[in-house]
Order: C-alpha cells, then structure tokens, then sequence
C-alpha cells in the first residue's frame, strides 16, 4: 500500500468514527443544570458550553480537564512570494525556535494554566533542530504558491490530515484530555481567507484581513491573490481538493487534529481564523466533528467571523487578538473548565435549602 | 466624634488618596510591549490590560497577582415588597449559607482559580449565623423601600462607603493583591437600574432589565419603580446623597471596596451591573478610582452596558452571564493574570534572535 492510500485509508476511517456528541449526556446536563442554586440559564454561554462538554465525553457531570495541551502546527507558505506579509519568510522558524525556548505568548499563556505547549513541524521552510518537544511531520519546505497553481497536491493534503490525526491519537494516547490548536506560519492568513472564501462563499474582501498588520497595499494584494486563485481554480465539491488549491501544512495539520479529536470523543478548542479555517476542512469531511469543538476566541481577522458562522460556534472569548500561536484557546480553557465545573460541584436547590422561583421548594 | 463624623472622615480621607496610576509605570509597559515577540498590538485588550495593571501597582512589569479574594457583599431591599423579583427575599440569607458552605457558583468559579470567598453581611434581613468566613457589617435588615422614600439615611450611606474601605484595607492587609467585587441581594437589579439611571442621565426603561429573569408585567414594574422614584426624588450634585435616595446597602459597601482598593493601589475586577452601578458612585467621589478596575464581565442587564460605557471600562468577558456572585469577574481574573505575565515573561525580539516586521533586526 503506498503511503498516500495509507493516509486517505486512515482519513477515511476517522471520518467514519466521527459520531454526534452524546444526546443522553446532554440530556442529563440540560436537568442537573436546573437544580443547581441560580435562576435558569443565568450562567448564560456558560451552560451551553457545559452541556457541549457532557456530550463530547458521554458523561454528566464532565470529568475535570486536568492535561491540556496546545499543539502548535507550523508551515511555510509559497504564497509569501506575492508579498502577503511584511515580515520575512525566516520568522516562522526562528518563532518555532521561541516556542521551544518557552518565551512566546502562547507559552506563557499555557504556563499561567498548566497546560503543555507541542510544536508539529508541518512544513516549515528550514531544518529544525529534533528533540521531544518537536514533532517532525514536514511534508516540505512550504507550500506551493496558491496565487499560481495548487499549494499542494492531493497526496500532501491527505498526508496533512493523516499526520493530524495522528497528532491526535498521540495526544490522547498520553494523556491529553483536551486540545487546543496553535498554528505559527509566516503568510498564514492568506490561504485561510482562501479556505474560509471556498467553504462559505464569502467574497475575497469579506475574509481577507490584515494578519498581523499589513498595510492597504499589502491588504489590496492579499484580497487580489485570493479571488484569483478562487477564480483561477473553482472550488468542487471535495474538501480535500478544496484544502490542497488553497491551504497550508498547517491547515492540513489542524483540521485532522479536529477530526482526530472528535474520533476520540476528546474536545478541541480552536484558536483563531488559520484554526477556524481548518475547522471548515474538518466540517465539509465529517459535519459532526465540530460538535466536539469550542471556538476559543474571535480573532480580529474577518475571516474568522465568518467561519465561526458556518462552523455555528460563539466564541468564548472576544478580546481583539490577532496573534494566533493558540493564545485565543488557551485564554478559552478557564472558561470551559469553569462550565464543567458548575456541573460537577454546584449545590442544588435541594440539598443547599435554597427556595426556588416563585418560593416553590 | 460621631460614628457618621468618623465614617464622613474615612471617606474624604480616601477619596483624596486615589491618585492617578502611575504614567510612568504605563510608559514603560508601553516600551516593552513593543519589544515583545510578537506584532504590535497582536494581543489586543490584552495589551491594554497588561499597561493598566503595571499603572495600578505603580511597576513594570507588574507583579503576579497571586493571593485573589472575592468579596460578596449581601443586603437586602426595601423596594422588594413592590414585586420586583420573583424570588422570596429569604434566598438572599439562604444563597448566604450556600457560599459559606461553598456550593455557589462563585464558589466553584472561584476554587477553579484559587481565590478565596469571604462574605460581607452589609445588611442581610436575617439573623446570621456569625463565623470567620463572614464579616459583619450589618446596617439594617434591608433597606428601607425606595419606591417610597430614601433608601438609606444618609448615614447608613456613609457607613456601608465606609464599611467597604474598611473591608479593602483588610483584605490587602491579609495579603490579597487584587480584590474582585460579588454581591447577593434578592431583587438589587432594581436600585442597579436606578443609580445607573441617576449617574448617567439614561431613561429608567434604557437601564432596567429582568435580573435573574422576570416576566412582561413584573419588568414593567421595575421600570416603573425606578422610573418613579427618579422623578419623586430629582438626583443633586452629591454622590452620596444619590447612593442614600436609590441604592443598598451592597452598593455602598461595593463603591468603598473600590475607592479602597484604589487608594491601596491594588486592582479591583468588577462583576456585572451591581458593581457596574457601585462604581459609578466610587466614579463620582473619585474620578481616579476607575482607573484600579477592570470590567469582569459585560452582564445581560442592559444598565450594565451604559455604566460601563460611562466608565469607559471594556468588559473582558462577554458571556450573556446573568447571575451575580461576582462570578463575571472570576472568570476575567485569568485573562487579567495573563495580561500581566506577557509582560513579565515574553522574550523580546533581540533577547530571541527574531526578526521584526520588514526584516529590521
């Protein structure tokens, strides 16, 4: 079997394994949620996110998630040659290298919450150093140029997806009880306004953004790259065709720790727009993995709005970021956390005495 | 000296010690947010918070907030016997017991961060059972109706301000580094609205909400009420005065935790609208003050958003919350804590070796 119908076997089986979340254990929160000591729905996105937590796991009340940890999915783009961004191509290793040296935000975002930091080499454009705290997935040094031709072929896409579930299985397997995405790659913004265009429909200028701070040149430039590679190379209906015209490494990466999550009923808390790109890809394969997702934030990125809308998720927070790295999740956690919580330890209006509504008892 | 004499003279002498945060503390934060390895301003409201924090304590960068505290301050309210609340005026003294013996929502919000819960009985209308994890600063068993007349004296306005610096100073002297405001009060949505109305000029209909959630005709009450005693009692120049006419007990005891903490140069994270309508009163005795809050949370009650507005705080998270407790500001203080460890933490461009924006080392 070649290594190409070794990863489309692997998708394929994912995929397959991707069932909705537990309706019984949703069940279940929807009552324990109101016995327990506040007015109804008081805790507002705070009881959906609970409920959404006893459904990925198949439990009420959640078990406490106690081994986050944020994997970082990083690539190079062809399309850094259009001039989509203004910073050099060498960044995304040399950011890589910050990531394993513990001193960019995500890492010090993750320490404040115990949560473990995992760089995946997708494919960045330059050796990097081996050790344990990298994963070596590198399918090449970069992508292809969207603006000229497919950024990858379908055997690099689907060796994406399959080195993502893996990431996944590997994850889990050690203990992790929730993912957060994390991507790093210089031009990344770019093929993610192309996915979120393909997947939703959206006009080029409704979902290219500023990354992280172009200028209206540059701007102009990236809106022009994306409608032509969508005009160039009309999206059909396959997701994957769909990811190899446009997306990165990283992208690839990402929606398969998505699926690969949801396969073992663990959740994913996305990052920003390159994740919610992603998140599309993993949608359009199996609808019901993104029952397993809870968007962390909204990045300032239009891009990102408009995925979150197609993928049908609120973001827990809403704070400007337009960093990515996985910052937005790793703020998110606290907060899914806390929901699970409420579940597991709030008293009820029974056992603590307290009157309902209305005095009822 | 007379007790109120004594109360007046805290509170001037508080008042004249809020000074501005520190300008210099602000610039440095400034200077090295912009040398930290990311794009400026990449980490959005996270910025903005990192740069206040180091103003309040007066040092860049700022100091790890490691010792929280979330003092609920409980009363209750006269103007309950007009049907404002569907809920018996008994659950605020059961709601009581429930934190005490940790069952609440705050308390679980809390334990997920490790900060204690200490809660200040500033006039309960119920005997309670005393103990260390209360403190007693009993006014009155509840206020008087303020759809009838004055709340409070303007007395018992002065000493729940005073009562609440007295709780601040005792909480930073315990070693707490950054104080966060809850409340329980069975129908204190209605003064809210009132005082939120009275400092921002807003219509009673514009400012008053359904609480914990009440139906079409108890909601046009509360207008109503609020509506009627604004015009019964037109609002002066003098803060306290407004604060005795329309607000609890609990207000009075939030507005002095906030003008006490400012005065200690330590960070308050306010809740929701209880909060919001308090520090509009610390706002108008010390303009200053405001600058030692952050805005826990944006709450569903629509008064909540014109206080904050008039604050000029931006609400760090924003989850249709509705419960009090002061679990909006829970679940802020990690995104607060992480805004203050960037600065502590992050490497910089030259310390990393990344280069900047345009390639410029």
């Amino acid at each position: 079997m070649s290594a190409s119908s070794a990863d489309s076997g692997l998708l394929r089986r994912t995929v397959a394994a991707v069932v909705p979340p537990d309706p019984a254990a949703i069940s279940d929160a929807r009552l324990r949620q109101a016995q327990l000591t506040k007015p109804p729905g008081a805790l507002g996105v705070l009881e959906d996110a609970s409920l959404a937590l006893c459904g990925i796991q198949g439990t009420c009340p959640p078990r406490p998630l106690v081994r986050p940890v944020v994997a970082v999915f990083a690539g190079d783009h062809g399309v850094h040659a259009q001039g989509v961004s203004p910073w050099p191509q060498e960044v995304t290793a040399a950011m890589v290298a910050n990531f394993r040296a513990g001193g960019a935000a995500v890492n010090v975002l993750a320490r404040q919450v115990g949560a473990d930091v995992l760089v995946v080499d997708m494919g960045v454009a330059a050796d990097l150093d081996p050790g344990t705290d990298l994963l070596d997935r590198k399918i090449g040094r970069g992508t292809a140029d969207l603006a000229t031709g497919p950024a990858m072929t379908r055997a690099e896409a689907e060796r994406g997806l399959a080195a993502g579930i893996e990431v996944a299985h590997l994850l889990v397997d050690r203990g992790h009880d929730v993912l957060l995405t994390g991507d790093m790659g210089i031009g990344n913004t770019t093929p993610s306004a192309a996915l979120v265009a393909a997947f939703t429909g959206a006009d080029a200028a409704a979902v290219t953004g500023r990354g992280t701070g172009v200028d209206d040149a540059t701007h102009e430039r990236k809106v022009d790259v994306v409608r032509r590679a969508l005009r160039a190379r009309p999206v059909g209906d396959d997701p994957v065709e769909t990811l190899a015209s446009l997306g990165g490494f990283e992208h690839a990466g990402l929606a398969g720790l998505v699926l690969g999550g949801a396969a073992r009923g663990v959740p994913v808390i996305l990052d920003g727009v390159i994740a919610g790109a992603a998140a599309l890809v993993a949608q359009a394969l199996a609808p019901d993995a993104v029952g397993y997702c809870f968007a962390g934030h909204r990045s300032v990125e239009p891009g990102h709005t408009v995925a979150l809308e197609r993928l049908g998720l609120r973001p827990l927070v809403d704070l400007d970021l337009r960093l990515g790295e996985g910052t937005g999740a790793v703020l998110a956690l606290p907060i899914v956390q806390a929901a699970g919580a409420t579940l597991r330890e709030m008293a009820t209006f029974d056992s603590a005495g307290v009157a309902r509504k209305d005095g009822r008892r």
